[in-house]
């Protein structure tokens, strides 16, 4: 599988069966996400489509959904000028970094000073690396909060990235 | 007023007029909750008595509720050995510090394994106090996440107690 260029677009209705394919392996497995390993199609599918998540698919040339993310404001009232966001890709169509880069863009456009990641496994090494390639760096370490199916407890990280260019910033931003 | 022992019990649903009264002055100063101010009796109470959380009231000696607090799940699935609450006050009974020993103590009897805050405002001195005097230490730093109605943007911090005795702790959560 050669990493061409995914088209990466708002998620459909009909894109559902789609997301699930992508997201029932990564669910099952567990390692990666602080999410139900026993949630079917229904309950994963209703928390990813959530009403206040904008939801978007990367789909390969010939169609075919290989990643979905979502963004959505980390936390209301005071907080909601920080963006969030989760990502559930294929291996192999370098759907992550394609969908990572235009998440940033799109949260940019959207007005969001920064982004966070609340709860990045610290045993995920490619999404740390990803991450971090893009900008993201480490603002805190929760010790032992993830309980991975093969280690054990194991760290999770909080990820940051400043959207602003650097002289819009807070003083306590920079 | 003097801080006389309060009676912590789990909030019933006829609770929801004292609730709201606490929660109303708090959420509309906005200073320490990134929660929407315009919330008004409906969407705060749906939010605060939602079905995951398990909700408490504290009383007073004549049977008003001076404080709330919410215990739940920080997260799903590999995540969720780990609790995390909120609590709002009236200010003048040492609700805050009563409620939260009493929470503590029922997180560790539910089994969670340390408690984690994900958004304590860092202008709210007396909120940072109370949990470091209760044994939280700060384990992320939110570089200008709270935008403090009058003082702009200002930190929030991710705290972090764990509840195990120490012998039975993962080797990261030393």
């Amino acid at each position: 599988m050669s990493e061409s260029k995914l088209v990466i677009r708002p998620a459909q209705s009909l894109d559902r069966e789609g997301i699930w394919r992508v997201l029932a392996p990564v669910l099952k497995a567990g390692e990666t996400y602080a999410l139900p390993r026993t949630w079917g199609r229904r309950q994963a599918l209703g928390y990813w489509m959530a009403v206040e998540h904008r939801v978007f698919v990367a789909e390969s040339p010939d169609g075919e959904i290989v990643g979905t993310f979502y963004l959505q404001d980390n936390q209301s009232g005071g907080g909601r000028h920080v963006g969030n966001a989760a990502f559930v890709a294929s291996p192999g169509y370098g759907a992550g970094r394609q969908m990572g880069e235009f998440a940033l863009k799109e949260a940019q456009a959207l007005g969001y000073r920064a982004m966070q990641f609340n709860f990045v496994v610290s045993t995920n090494n490619r999404a740390i690396a990803l991450w971090t390639r893009l900008g993201f760096r480490v603002v805190g370490t929760l010790p032992g909060a993830f309980n991975h199916p093969e280690r054990g407890y194991v760290d999770a990280l909080v990820m940051w990235k400043e959207l602003l260019p650097s002289e819009q910033r807070a003083p306590d931003a920079a």
